[in-house]
Parts: structure tokens; sequence; C-alpha cells
């Protein structure tokens, strides 16, 4: 194991306290970082979670105009972020792939492990040894397993995913290339297994582990640097589409925003849409009822990274304070966006399509530029081989050539 | 199909003609490219590439510093390469990863298809956009492949790609994603069919056609780009190792240094050490022998991507210029190399470990900083889901949780 590069170092965070989204009044020191949401303000039946505040009077002059010599990735924008205790792998500075017409994908395969998810997992897992855990512990089937085991393994901490006999035969082959412990073991069982293993060894969560979604206090605070990138390339622009399970990605995208808005940088923020499953839709519902979260039942989708029976808050802040909608996607409206990705030249996961499948559904009427957030790489979706492989050619049979090229000499 | 992005022009190349490797004074006009080597210098045994020359005294001034405002990829660097015609996906612009001690890895898996070869891929399909090409075609079993058709997709021209019943299941979902015509036909048919469909429906090559190397002209300016954003990050380090297979990545970093002392903006060329696996090596019987290019046979490897039984000129000038050296890295060198990846969080195709696994050989002696450059991910490993499937665990066993996880509660 190699030790953390000098250049990590938690010197320039401006963290100070931990806040509920329950009741902006109650407040917390920001260590420990809060695990299980808002111990004041959540329910029986709501979960609201916390997030980080920050002393924003002195983010520094320069922060967001790409002055020379800023470091990249997550390391740029330590100020705004909890404290980086942990090394990083060059998470964040993803592309903006222009599409034309005023569309542009925010392409998040181009992280270290391939999704979105890395830039939660610097952040958790930093709380983590900032808290002193001696392992991680993570329910996942997909990205966000992948992605705390890297950072783990890049910090020197253990960690477990609990994970299911639905892991993609791809994702699980990387997780043990990391070194992670995975368990499979039937779904209703994970949330109570990871408990027992936090309580018991001590580790540290960085999955969610509440009734409702709240996930980890510092984790969508990651996903704010997927505003700050827009905002500095693009400026803020008319929509941004995502891909949405918990909402804490829709939830970091709103905050940066929102944090530009408030430190006077940019006049607004972007609507936002939110792109479920319509096999689900737990975010829709809880709008559409105008409750803070809610369960609904999950039919059949193969979006399993973003089919989520659960909602939590945040995404309820975001799509509301935004001005934007909740869109539910069909599982035949993401697979054409993904044909429309690939054929662009950009191999998405499922899932990773449900935000273009949702700009699609809206249409032009959609005041742009427009970003379609794509989440992940194909190699993630569990029907990777379903094509099987192809049939060989007899070279000299010119005319099965010619029928396969569908050109003629 | 979407069209070109605005952004996306040819007007910043300063590129001015091809040039022989044989023979410097043997001198060409820029277009049409050529995809065959040089047709003056090049013997029956010897085929020697062509590069490309630009009007190195009209680059602008701070093309190298960094200044706000820059494109980003290969559209930064469009005054050093080739027209860029086709659109980009965003290539180039990798992290440099500090795993301590002085060692970097350049990982190359964040590029758009997964691996380097995207780097080498916006220029040729650039190409053949420029040629006029209604298709390209390319013979790989893997990245190169994958990246040429994502990049075909992009621009609207077809892509055949004449790969092998080897190509890797993960491969070959994504060629067919991309829209890519699949040929497999046996190993030794493929050169002869490439070059059939090359003279038959005019696509234009992106893979090499001569007897010895020489791939295409205007292709390895493509891996200039890597130099640059090393240089423009950490300066000109003591050292760079790469995965070698053609030679083309190679040479195309040792261009890219060159063209910097040739600016007057670095003061030497950094030590480049090939690393071939063990069981091939033509650029180490090449370098042995004293000739320019030869072949060897190959045995056994796993490293598929750089498992190749013919060299080219181009790595016999990189080695050679840069005081470097020619290593033979076995595929147990390669498989704790790539472990040593995976437990810092990077998770890298065996061959991709190749350069780590030369500078391991070497130890410490080698002066830093130190750059291994990883080409791809993982997921493109032809062994992918050797491990098989872990089997599932109950959860109430907790003896059995205990001994999985290697902890005491």
């Amino acid at each position: 194991m190699t030790s953390p590069s000098a250049s990590v170092t938690s010197r320039d965070s401006l963290a100070i306290g931990q806040r509920s989204l329950g009741d902006p009044s109650v407040r917390f020191p920001l260590w420990p970082p809060l695990t299980a949401g808002c111990p004041v303000t959540s329910t029986e039946n709501v979960s609201y979670p916390v997030e980080v505040d920050y002393a924003y009077d002195e983010v520094p002059a320069g922060l967001f105009t790409g002055a020379a010599g800023q470091p990249r990735g997550h390391d740029r924008w330590a100020p705004l972020l909890p404290p980086l205790r942990a090394p990083g792998l060059g998470e964040g500075g993803t592309p903006l792939v222009p599409l034309g017409d005023g569309l542009w994908i925010k392409d998040e395969s181009r992280n270290p492990t391939w999704s979105h998810k890395d830039r939660i997992n610097r952040v958790t897992v930093s709380a983590a040894v900032g808290a002193g855990a001696e392992g991680v512990v993570v329910a996942s089937s997909g990205n966000h397993g992948a992605s705390a085991a890297a950072y783990a393994a890049r910090a020197g901490l253990r960690c477990v995913v609990i994970g299911s006999t639905e892991t993609p035969p791809a994702v699980e082959a990387f997780l043990r290339a990391y070194g992670a412990v995975v368990l499979s073991v039937p779904v209703d069982a994970r949330w109570p297994l990871l408990r027992r293993i936090v309580e018991r060894f001590g580790y540290h969560p960085v999955s969610n582990v509440t009734p409702t979604h709240t996930g980890h206090a510092f984790g969508p605070e990651g996903y704010k640097t997927l505003a700050y990138e827009i905002f500095t390339e693009l400026g803020v622009p008319g929509a941004v589409f995502l891909p949405t399970g918990y909402g804490e990605l829709l939830f970091g995208v709103w905050k940066g925003f929102a944090e530009l808005v408030a430190l006077g940088l940019a006049d607004r923020v972007p609507r936002l849409y939110s792109c479920e499953p319509a096999a689900g839709g737990p975010l829709a519902a809880a709008l559409r009822d105008g409750v803070p979260a809610t369960r609904v039942p999950v039919g059949e989708t193969a979006a399993y990274a973003i089919g989520s029976p659960v909602g939590g808050y945040r995404g309820v802040v975001a799509v509301r304070e935004s001005g934007g909608a909740a869109l539910l996607v069909s599982d035949a409206e993401m697979a054409a966006a993904r044909a429309e990705l690939a054929g662009s030249g950009l191999w998405a996961e499922l899932s990773a399509a449900a935000g273009l499948a949702g700009y699609r559904q809206l249409g032009p009427a959609v005041e742009g530029p427009v970003v379609c957030v794509s989440t992940s790489s194909g190699f993630k979706d569990r029907d990777l081989l379903a094509g099987g492989r192809s049939t060989e050619v007899d070279p000299e049979d010119w005319a099965e050539v010619e029928r396969r090229v569908g050109a003629t000499a």
C-alpha cells in the first residue's frame, strides 16, 4: 500500500459544521460525520438528511476563474468540500461533449472507476479516515460499491461490499481486483447486515442506513463539483437532466449552483430534471403527494442502478428549488437514449442514459443550453454479454463480406 | 447522427507536409495521408513510416503555459496536430495519479473509450474525413478497433472492424453498440482482408497494412499530447515507462518531448523505456540486432494488446534517441504490477500494467520523477469473468461473516 501523496491535505476546507435539512437551525459540529441522517428532526416515517455548512465569506478569490496552476478534480475545490483526508484518484474534471443544438453530455464514465460515484466516495472515504475507522462498508450491487472499494484501497482501509447475486459480472471482477470483501446476500438482508457490521467492527458506512434515504452527511458535497465544472466551462445552462435513484446527485448539483448564486458568481440555478425509471419513481411520487420522501413499489426495469423503491428529501429540495420537474422514463426510452449516445461514440450504462431520455421526452421546448449527465459506462450493464459472440466469416467469401459490410464495391 | 460542433475546426493546424522516417529529406504534401508507409525508402524487408512536419516557428505563444480559457484535450493542441476534421469526444487530458516516491501513473483509461487509442483515432478518423472516405477499416481485437468505431460513429462514417474470435467479450459488446461491422476471421486473414476492403470500398485504413509496422502517417501525432500534458503538469520527468506493441505510443511521446526541446521549452527528453511482453519483443530484438525493424516468434501471453510479432522503426528511434532501453516483462511481472495498481485503486488491463512492470524490474536506481503510462481499463481483459461469481452468504451466520470480513468484533 502506498502512502497518501503530500499534495492531499485537508488544509483548505472551509467546512464549519453540519446542518439538518429538516430544520436548518438544527446544527451539529463537523465531526463525527452523521451517517444516519438528522437525529433531531427525523421521524419514524421520514428521515431527514444532513448537509455541510462552510465559511462562505472566506472562499478564495479566483477559485472559479480557472487561473493557471489550479490542481485538478476535487483538490481544486477543496475549500468548498469537507476535508479531503483520503488520497485522490483524479476524480472529476470530466469532459462536456457537445452533441450539437445546444446539447452537452457530461460524461462521468471518465472517472477513476468510470462512474460519477467517485465524486462522492473521495469525500465519504475521507470522512472514514477522519473518523479514524479501519474500514468502510457499503451496500451496493454496482458503481457505488466499486468506487468505495477503490478509494478504500487507495487510503489503506478495508472495504466490505454487501452485494447480491444481481451484481453485474464486470463489477464483481473489479471489486475483487480492488481487494474488497464481497458479501452476496438476499436484497432484504443487505441493510440489517450493513448496520450490524458498522456496530460490531466500527466500519464507517458509506451508503444509506435509514428508512427513507439520507446516506452520508458529507457524500453529496462531492457532487457539487459537477456544478462547478459545468459553470466554469459553460456558465449556467438552461437545464440539467440527471439519472435519479436516491437524489444525492441531484441535490449535489443543485447545491453547487445555489452556492454560486450565494457567492454572487451566478444569477440563477438551472432547472433540474430528475429522471427516474418509470417502473418506480419515489421522488416523482413524493413531489406529487407533497411529502418529503416516500416509498413506491418497483416493477421490472433493467436500470438497476437507479431502480430505487425509496426516495429522500434531498431530491425534493433540488427539483422544487430549481423550478424543474420530476420525469419518469421507460426502459424503452432509456434504451433509445443509450443507442443515441452510442451512435455519437459514447457507450453508456442503461441507467446513465436516463438523463438524455428525459430530455428527449420533453423535447426542444426546453430552454438551453441543456446538459445531460451520463453517469457511467456501458460495461457495467447486466446484459453486457447478452449480444453473444460474432460468428467467423470466411474471408474468401466476398459476397458474404459485402453483405455484412453493407456496401458494394 | 449529430453534426460536428462549431468548436471543432481545422483552422489551427500548423501541419505542412509528410516526411519519411527512412530519409528525412524525402518529403510529401500533407494530403493524401500516407497509410502504407514511405513509398520511396521502404524495402521488401523494412517498411519505413512517415511522420508529419509543422511550421514550428508559428506555434502560438502561451500554448504550453496553461492560460485560462484553453480548450481541453486534443483541441488545445490543434496547432501541433494534423487537421482535426472529425469531431472530438473529449480525448486526452487524463490525470497523473501520484503513488508516492516520485512515481506517477498516467491513467489513460479515462479516455472516451477507456484507452490511449482515442488519442490516435481522433487523428486518423480526421484524416479519413479529410480524405473524403465514406468509412474506415481497422484490424484489431481490442482497444484500437473500439476507439476507431467510436470516432467513426461520431463523425458519421461507417466502420469495419476486422477482429477474431479472440476479441474479448466486453470489447465486442461495445463495438456493436457503436454500430461497427465486426468481421471475425482467422488471424492470418486479417491484413489481406483489410487491404481488399480498402481497395474495393475506398475505406480509409486506420491500422497497419505493411510488412513491418508503419501504421497511419498521422496516427502517432495524436500520442504527442501525452508528452504535452505530462510536461505542463510535471515538467520533464526522468523516465517514462510505456506498454509497447508496435511502438507508436512510444514514438509519439518521444516526438512530443523532442518538439518541446526544439521549441526551446524543455532542455531534454526523458528516458523512454519500452515494455514488451517477454513472450515476444520485436523492438528489443531490433535494437539488439541493430536493425530498423524485425519479426520474432510470439509465445503464450495474456497481454494480447501488445503481444506483437512485428515491430517498426518508430520504436527504435524513440528508445535510441531518448537514451532509454527496451525491456521485456513476463506475464507474472505484469500481473504483479496490475495487482499493485488495483491495490492503489486503479484497475488496469494486463497489458496496461506493462509500464509499471518495467519500472519495478529496473527498481529505484531509475532517476525520477517516473511516469508509467497505464493504457487501458481492466474490463478489456479476456479473463474478465475468469474469477467466477461470489457465492451467497447467510447473513444470520455471523461466524461466516466474520471469517469473510477477516475481522473479529
